[in-house]
């Protein structure tokens, strides 16, 4: 028979079972912090008639969108969560509970160039508060939390949670007669930190901007400090107009409950240079680094929307949310070593037989074992010497091996063997689950 | 601007949050179950290259397939979880150990004509075990005990396994002269049931099978009882076939091993008529009804194959495994009220302000109580009034409510409401995550 070549395409993360065990407990722990702070779960389709998903796509995204057709219909894979989410919300408007609170862990597809650490099928991790005609800004400041604790638990060191308002950037703008160029203004204020400067300054140039108004705009930008002097030499600046003001009014709300929710002052900053590309949020953006690994860069990112699906629907449907690109996070964290690969394994004790015979002893204990809730493994293999069985224990990264031979059948026993230390113990086979349980509270 | 209708394409289940969780139960109940096994968890991508997934199929699966070009490239989305495993097991080959065990929950994809309870997006749960040029049976026999111990987790009502051996069959054919024709006549034995003897004998009659290999066919189909008497009865046969012995000493042996693992006799049986329709099945082949619901038909079903991977590689992998089609099982459960819904949240705690000043409170005891790993959320929607805030409470689906008004933020104090039984209660605030914790324990 002809063979064709197993092969997995490029962009596509496939891993091997102690790396997926390893990746799988970071979805979980996202998981539980996203539950822990009242998100309830979502799973929409992957696949969606392509008019809904290029309902408001354009350039590079567009681009990169899977598209194809099954009989005339024309469809499309899903490259973000948010788009699905807007559908969602628009489609069972009268049936969900707002504020609806989810998250929704799935993957998303984009055809981008293959190269290292992109993907074109990786997780997104999202959770977004959505609301009627009117959300709470306290929804923004819990996001903050909720990456706090999220990354906390994720145990990958400490990370800086950069918000900004875009209402501070568009009403700046329009106090400088910038308006009808504010997308290009805030792309290239997004990017100031990677560009320079210098760069800014010719960039803003050659759109036209004036020198006086490119020095204002830098002194704005430059406002560093904790969030209490950023929002008062905001302040201080003493812009006459309303969507500024109302930013700082925003900031400074955001602020009061941060600190109510204990978040630490370290994790997070304003940064009024954090514009982010999309141009839809409307308030609060949110970009998060690991402080060790800047060159990471943001690992956890979003912001609010006034209107997240004015696509789908008339209902004004105003939202806040983030999301963690969790295949790119897992692949740079690996690469950084921060993840580390182990032998590792979901299943905590392999039983093994010496002889065949012993199997029914065997089979009996592995019951007992998972009756009690222990994950076990039988041995299945077909070698014969019980050396080969431990090599095997120790392949497949169980702590714990069960031995079950002539003498512990006849005597009741069993012989427990940490795979870790190589220490071994005879005890009666009635013992064995307690003694167990035991030693994994340690 | 234009609205796009929002709308999710027929045949891809979308859930409202209280399905959705009800969904994610069972899905969580089989991992468990797949994990206290001792399989690992495994996460391959949903697109393949086309040759890849189309490597070995032909027929109704090969119009189902989605197949689409991106570039210059033909791909695919995978039908099912099988033939991307044995793309995998080939391909790591050498990194990986055996014998492999492995579960995978995902999402598999076929453009079955859109009809009630048929889905064209689906969650497939599967495990399965491999080994290199042998894998023992006590395989076949664990398979068994797996899917006992997860679907009486998943508390559906009883079970009952039908087991086969495609051995015996095989065999039997050889003994009858009928090879040729084997695949024909099992696929009529396999819908013995649903067809009836006569239409059986009619089929087998146009097959040119004669008269009386028809009645020794159907005979030896009709053999019944207790798993010791199917084994008795086909030995009592004394058909001189080496491929229907070995199917009788492989039934034997996998019946004193599902015995050993202590799977209840009620739970499983020996149904010599059960052949399935896939024909790389080689040995012993699995299909599981829930017994108040045979309508339903398989719920779980699978079996073994010598050669997993003949198509990706020349090293012999056997497997053994089965799969559960989680999409369609909720569908129907759901259908026949055998799962209803009911208002659930994730979320075990609502705190409510009863005005904005007590928001600083709110936030407070939100964080003690997410400390504690508390489910919470803190209301977030923008009403005035008690009584809206605890609708609210009612909607989401929260056990209990925590109302914080000023008395309780003078006195640091809290009331805890039941929104089951309306009993509140006003509590010291550092005594209520002592209090939910007894509660929810009870």
């Amino acid at each position: 028979m002809a063979i064709t070549e197993p092969r997995t395409l490029a962009g596509f993360m496939e891993l091997l079972p102690e790396d997926q065990i390893l990746f799988n407990k970071l979805k979980n722990k996202i998981k539980h912090n996203f539950e822990l702070y009242g998100y309830s779960p979502l799973d929409t389709p992957i696949i969606e008639d392509a008019d809904i998903l290029l309902a408001k796509t354009g350039g590079e995204t567009n681009r990169q969108i899977y598209k194809f057709k099954k009989g005339d219909t024309d469809l499309a894979l899903r490259f973000d969560l948010t788009v699905p989410l807007a559908k969602y919300v628009s489609l069972y408007n009268y049936e969900l509970t707002f504020p609806f609170k989810r998250y929704q862990i799935g993957k998303v597809y984009r055809g981008e160039k293959p190269q290292k650490g992109r993907f074109r099928e990786f997780y997104q991790c999202d959770i977004d508060v959505i609301d009627k005609d009117e959300l709470s800004l306290y929804a923004d400041a819990e996001i903050v939390a909720t990456i706090n604790s999220t990354f906390k638990d994720l145990d990958i060191g400490e990370i800086l949670i950069r918000i900004n308002n875009r209402k501070i950037l568009i009403g700046l703008m329009e106090y400088l007669n910038l308006k009808d160029k504010s997308t290009k203004v805030l792309r290239i204020i997004d990017k100031i930190q990677k560009i320079g400067h210098e760069e800014a300054k010719t960039s803003l140039k050659k759109l036209g901007v004036d020198e006086n108004h490119i020095s204002k705009l830098i002194d704005f930008i430059s406002i560093k400090g904790t969030p209490d002097d950023v929002v008062n030499k905001l302040k201080e600046l003493d812009i006459e107009n309303d969507i500024f003001q109302t930013g700082i009014q925003e900031l400074e709300i955001v602020k009061e409950n941060i600190n109510q929710l204990q978040v630490p002052a370290e994790a997070w900053t304003y940064d009024l240079s954090l514009a982010r590309g999309l141009d839809y949020y409307t308030g609060t953006v949110y970009e998060t680094i690991l402080k060790e690994h800047p060159d990471i860069g943001s690992v956890c990112g979003g912001g609010r929307f006034d209107n997240l699906a004015s696509y789908f629907s008339d209902q004004k449907l105003p939202g806040v949310g983030v999301s963690i690109g969790l295949t790119r996070l897992f692949y740079k964290l690996k690469e950084a070593e921060i993840l580390k690969s182990n032998k590792t394994s979901t299943t905590q004790v392999l039983i093994i037989p010496v002889e065949d015979s012993e199997y029914d002893k065997v089979f009996n204990v592995s019951s007992q074992l998972r009756d009690s809730g222990v994950s076990t493994q039988v041995y299945l293999g077909t070698k014969d010497s019980l050396g080969d069985k431990l090599d095997y224990a120790n392949s497949i990264g169980v702590e714990w091996a069960v031995i079950i031979g002539e003498r512990e059948k006849k005597e009741s026993k069993v012989t427990l063997k940490s795979m870790v230390t190589g220490e071994q113990l005879l005890l009666p086979e009635n013992e064995l689950t307690q003694k167990l349980l035991e030693l994994s509270e340690e």
